[in-house]
């Protein structure tokens, strides 16, 4: 593993490290930042997915979240959302190939060789952190934006158990009727759609549900509302009767100053499930 | 108007007072706490609509409502849910005629002489109200349980401008897809269904959408729940994008043990709005 930068920030350190994974064939970055309170042990960690065009960095440096994550003392980890490399096949749209991994492990060409961000992002990185910082897995928590609203939501209910709370910003809720979503799960899944189906989170709130508060929060005036089936997925938890609370914030957007308005309020529901 | 009793409460006065109505030509009860603010001038009002079996009493007296408003200075107002007396028609389910007035001006026999809780409610108290107590008229809230959160929600969608914010508890929230409606509607309206939709939050939020924040909590445990409806509403408000936060708490059921648990939370979001 490589150090990339380590930055004193909050009383704590954001770092950013890279490593050779064994699932993408890649080498991968992404941000830690941990609390001062690390220096003394294990402290739990809040995953934070990203959304399409983005990197490792992009929540790291917008969304805020280092002020709140030290007060309660929580690690934070910024995975990037795509494999990447000149040998890793792309397209020229932005939301499909690099910056557009989905959080699935794709079986179809071109897409097979290093498009694995389930696998690592549900296993090898967690297993990395464990190892090699003072990250107690026991106690992880999960949230995203909008794709990685996505992956927080159905990494959740594809893994019982996993995550003591879990909450999302914008999330694309029912990427098997968007075409943020039909577009990808078709390229990196392929066109029977019964596999799609671990990785729509309306399908799986109505299939299984989930085991860990839920709190989702989505702007009124969010520029890209139509594709993320909100309606779906709030339907969803009130026939499940999912515990869940369901936010649509007068007058917000899609961009990091709508998810860094919010960040502080989804500290605290996370440290309350964390550190109950 | 004749005083039934006056109770000193949180530093206030909780009243019950009857009157002869006209929109009802009953006598009808109600009961009104006045915060000790009232004394200096007027104050705030959050209404509070009763559901199924209700008189003005049940909620006065066990969804602690008092405390809070009394910390905020707001006034509480809490109608009775139908017309009373022996003159007045009645059916020997619970959920017809009397304590279920379902907030509608019936037009058909035996209920249209008195069943005009409508009429009640949005005009002819609080017009007594501001005649005759301390109360700002213009900084009302409304909230509700059940029948009465449905009451709550389609009053305000009725009458756009009259509350600064909205809340309910387990609110009926698709009559007209409901047993909890059909029947009723059916009986105080008639069988032509296009009256029955100014009654049916659901449609009004498809149609016309809330011009005040709005804030839900229902229970996932409420043994009502299939007859509430609450997937349509939330997909009405997603699919509006209309800002509201729509909570399903884990646990709790349609009781006013459920009721007095988040009434802190729905005062604390009333006073927001009637203090802004």
């Amino acid at each position: 593993m490589e150090t990339k930068s380590e930055n004193r920030c909050f009383g704590g350190l954001q770092g950013v490290y890279s490593h050779p994974s064994k699932s993408t064939g890649t080498e991968m970055t992404f941000g830690l930042f941990l609390p001062e309170e690390a220096n003394d042990g294990p402290v739990p960690v809040l995953w934070f997915l990203s959304g399409l065009t983005c990197t490792h960095e992009n929540a790291m440096t917008k969304a805020g979240a280092q002020a709140f994550a030290s007060e309660y003392g929580i690690a934070l980890c910024f995975p990037d959302t795509s494999p990447r490399g000149d040998d890793v096949a792309d397209d020229e749209a932005y939301d499909l190939g690099k910056g557009a991994g989905f959080y699935v492990n794709a079986t179809e060409k071109p897409w097979a060789p290093h498009f694995r961000m389930w696998d690592y992002v549900a296993e090898e990185l967690p297993e990395l952190l464990g190892k090699s910082f003072p990250i107690d897995l026991d106690r992880q928590a999960i949230t995203g934006h909008s794709m990685g609203g996505h992956g927080a939501l159905t990494l959740a209910m594809g893994l019982p158990g996993r995550f003591r709370s879990v909450s999302a910003f914008a999330p694309i809720c029912s990427p098997t009727q968007s075409d943020w979503g039909t577009k990808q799960l078709g390229a990196y899944l392929g066109p029977d759609k019964s596999t799609w189906a671990a990785h729509d989170a309306t399908l799986l709130m109505q299939d299984r549900g989930l085991d860990a508060p839920l709190l989702i929060d989505t702007g009124t005036d969010d520029q890209f509302g139509d594709l993320l089936k909100t309606e779906a997925l709030a339907s969803a938890i009130a026939t499940r009767r999912q515990p869940a609370t369901l936010r649509m914030q007068k007058g917000y957007d899609h961009s990091y100053f709508f998810v860094s308005t919010f960040i502080p309020d989804h500290l605290d529901f996370h440290a309350e499930a964390l550190f109950a």
